[in-house]
């Protein structure tokens, strides 16, 4: 499978693609279509074709697409079959929401280390992790071998968070701060920043 | 000005644009080019300086752009050169996060009307603003003329809300739900969900 030549933009669909399928299987429903994925998410069907035709052939004329297979097949293009380790670094407002949500876990990504500067903060245990001294980041890191990283820290310092990350052998980092990282090429970032979603939609708004 | 016709994937990254240049502004720096941005965000020069000529000529040969001056412009630009009103629907442990995000109101977006259909938490005050029974939903974002909400309840609930929030006059919608929203033509959404940005990451660490 040629994996790597698969557009970015396709690889970000899938994640969309799953989450619909989840909720159709949830909802106990066996088959969809392009058609019904389509409206569902405002993407044209064809487009929803051409993305899964990267990877193998999973509809078939007449009946569409098996729900559980289908979903069973882009958890596995994504790696998502299986469990994630994922260091959170900052435990303010923020990193403690993001250390409470119950979303990640049931999707397979689990909170295996929290670090933060504060010495009020380091010590504190949470769903029974305990909030490490950041300075011991990159020793940690090592010996869970984790791979992928929340960034919940001050803009200030997230750049230094995240050289500190890949030092230790993160290649993939969810960052919250509101600024773009400077990273290696080989390294996934991505990005939430609701003050900028919310900037794209009042354009339209006036 | 020929808004309308200006690439959604155009005005999507001025947001972007906006945050480095108010960084830069912070530090003190006056000047700066099309490459220096580039290499701060990740995107070629080239895209900048055409994504910024869709709204005019902001750059000079030699010095470059003026940071103030282009900081207010795409701020003009993206209407965020004045105050919004916000509503919150969700009152749980993201609405809660939500509200108390300094991050918002530094950049003018006021979070100020909050529902809930809890009864142990209507009427909670946080941030001098009561939450309300989302019965009272219609009625209060009428009152004050709100144009954008924010949605922080689960899945299951959430396209009844983006209902709810539409009749009543919401034209914009940022959503924390982890579901895809059905909604007229007209009305902007934007979506915040963590999972799919790990799982998008996820498809590159094997």
């Amino acid at each position: 499978m040629a994996g790597a030549e698969v557009p970015d933009i396709v690889i970000g669909r899938l994640p969309i693609y799953l989450r619909a399928l989840n909720l159709l299987y949830e909802a106990g429903q066996e088959f969809t279509s392009s058609q019904e994925l389509g409206q569902k998410l405002g993407i044209g069907s064809a487009q929803i074709r051409k993305d899964l035709s990267h990877f193998g052939e999973f509809g078939k004329q007449g009946t569409g697409y098996e729900i559980n297979y289908l979903r069973e097949q882009i958890s596995k293009i994504l790696h998502v079959d299986r469990d994630w380790a994922v260091a959170l670094v900052g435990f303010g407002d923020l990193g403690q929401a993001i250390a409470h949500y119950g979303g990640f876990a049931s999707k397979g990504f689990h909170i295996e280390a929290i670090f933060d500067n504060d010495p009020a903060k380091i010590g504190q245990e949470t769903n029974g992790k305990i909030v490490h001294d950041i300075k011991s980041l990159a020793q940690v890191i090592n010996q869970l071998k984790i791979k992928m990283a929340i960034i919940a820290v001050p803009a200030s310092v997230a750049q230094s968070v995240s050289d500190l990350l890949i030092e230790a052998g993160v290649k993939a980092i969810l960052n919250y701060a509101p600024i773009t990282l400077t990273v290696p090429e080989k390294i996934q970032v991505q990005y939430i920043d609701p003050v900028v979603h919310l900037q794209r939609m009042t354009y339209y708004l006036v």
